[in-house]
């Protein structure tokens, strides 16, 4: 049983420990939020009281907390993850990241004497608690080696994306500015559709199998559809993560036209009391319309 | 060997008219370009000297032309179909035109003792020559049944939409709306992923397979990464299809954020002389990147 850190038992990082405990692993895991290391207990999982207890001994190491800050605290902050790990231990950071900060994280990782993977991870709460994540994951061979069985238990595919840290992350950058402007784009539709007195679902039936489709339109318009803003993935996710995407155009000066007018929709319904509401919720921003129920 | 008009042998009306010609009807079709006519000509297809002459004794007239202004001429302008076609016939709208033109035009067909089916095709010169397009329709359903055989010759899918003349075109500039949007997204996910220092072709493998992905995005990336911007779908049509929509959101008094962004992005392109190259060079609108070649 290879000992295996996890940090961040949100609904990411559960679905990943309870995948590697599945698949045998010695897992133990630490969290901020007491109601979550409770629920990993009675999941029969190895319960941390610090970073640094979670990576004691651990060959492998994920970081799936909400953000760069929360990244930097569970490595280096009091009781810190760093320190704590075996030479030549492999430190996976799966958060949404600027790519600059991944880049620089992976230095400072090196200097301890371990490896680290830059693999943010995409599909879902459903995905990461079945094992099936999409991670698009860069770093150097030997780490990717050494993680070969971690990476089997909980992803479905991983895209190797160079072998430098915040490679990994430019890629789902990429892949998020998309993501937000898409359904952003579908709440726009939808709603022009309804205003213009279409009916909902031939928009979804025929645009769906039509050019105007999108993996976030199939996948987002039937929350608009069944009028339910459960989040599966929050508002405020494409808030924070559009605000990298824009944060890393600033410090590259270059425009990003879309990409600024999703944020501000996003932040709209953010501003509406939405934030915490699914992200098809953006389509909420639209006056004059009534949004199936 | 039922009698057929078309009225336009652009890219798209010549593959209707040589797949209707296919499957045995007999077309008589009308093109104001000599150059086209004389292609048509070659092909074996009837030539009309005017759209009345295209329409006369046609069972079933296909108008796919530019725009609404060149559709209401080949109609009622000098020389217009509308008074030469049998009572009881079907006139066929293809073109790209605002939802509220194609209500009225509807109405203007109907008191010339006509049938009228709104039915703007996606799908593309391939598929129209292919008999593959894509149709979304709205029409009466005798007038349906009457063009069975029609829309079998020419369609791989005919979306049926409701009853009533506007509502195929509110379907298709819906539609519009997202394809130009998900192309300039593509365009400015690519250009900042190349200026990042990103892999573009590892940008496309991987994002073409996760969340961030679209149709277009999967249609069009290819022609960036070969950097092949020879026209399928020029920038112009986007210019063109785009203001539409921002025509009937204005009308509506309703706000579309994405489509105007995108529209100023196409409207930038065709400013710098790419209107006429492929959509997809509107990522040529990003300085300071180096694009493929």
């Amino acid at each position: 049983m290879t000992p295996v850190g996890v940090i961040g038992l949100g609904s990411m990082g559960m679905g990943v420990a309870a995948s590697l405990l599945r698949a045998g692993f010695a897992v133990r895991a630490y969290d901020v939020r007491a109601e979550a290391m409770e629920k990993w207990s009675e999941l029969g999982g190895g319960a941390a009281s610090s970073p640094a207890k979670a990576a004691a001994g651990a060959q492998a190491l994920i970081i799936l907390v909400l953000d760069a800050a929360q990244t930097e605290q569970a490595l280096f902050g009091p009781n810190g993850a760093a320190q704590a790990m075996p030479k030549g231990a492999v430190v996976i950071t799966s958060s949404t990241v600027a790519p600059a900060f991944a880049a620089e994280l992976g230095g400072r990782i090196e200097k301890c004497g371990l490896l680290h993977i830059d693999a943010p991870v995409s599909g879902g709460s459903v995905k990461a608690a079945e094992g099936q994540l999409s991670i698009m994951a860069s770093g150097p061979e030997v780490a990717f080696e050494r993680c070969q069985k971690v990476f089997a238990a909980i992803a479905g595919k991983v895209h190797r994306v160079g072998e430098r840290s915040g490679q990994g992350s430019t890629v789902k950058m990429i892949n998020q500015l998309l993501a937000g402007v898409h359904i952003a784009a579908a709440a726009e539709a939808m709603a022009l559709g309804i205003k213009a007195g279409a009916d909902p679902q031939v928009l979804f039936d025929v645009i769906g199998a039509s050019a105007g489709s999108s993996w976030m339109f199939q996948n987002r318009v039937p929350h608009i559809l069944s009028g339910d803003y459960t989040p599966k993935s929050a508002v405020n996710i494409f808030v924070k993560d559009l605000g990298i995407v824009l944060d890393a155009g600033r410090k590259e000066r270059f425009p990003l036209p879309l990409t600024a007018t999703a944020h501000q929709m996003f932040l709209s319904a953010a501003a509406a009391g939405l934030g915490f509401e699914d992200d098809a919720a953006v389509v909420k921003i639209f006056p004059g319309i009534e949004l199936p129920k």
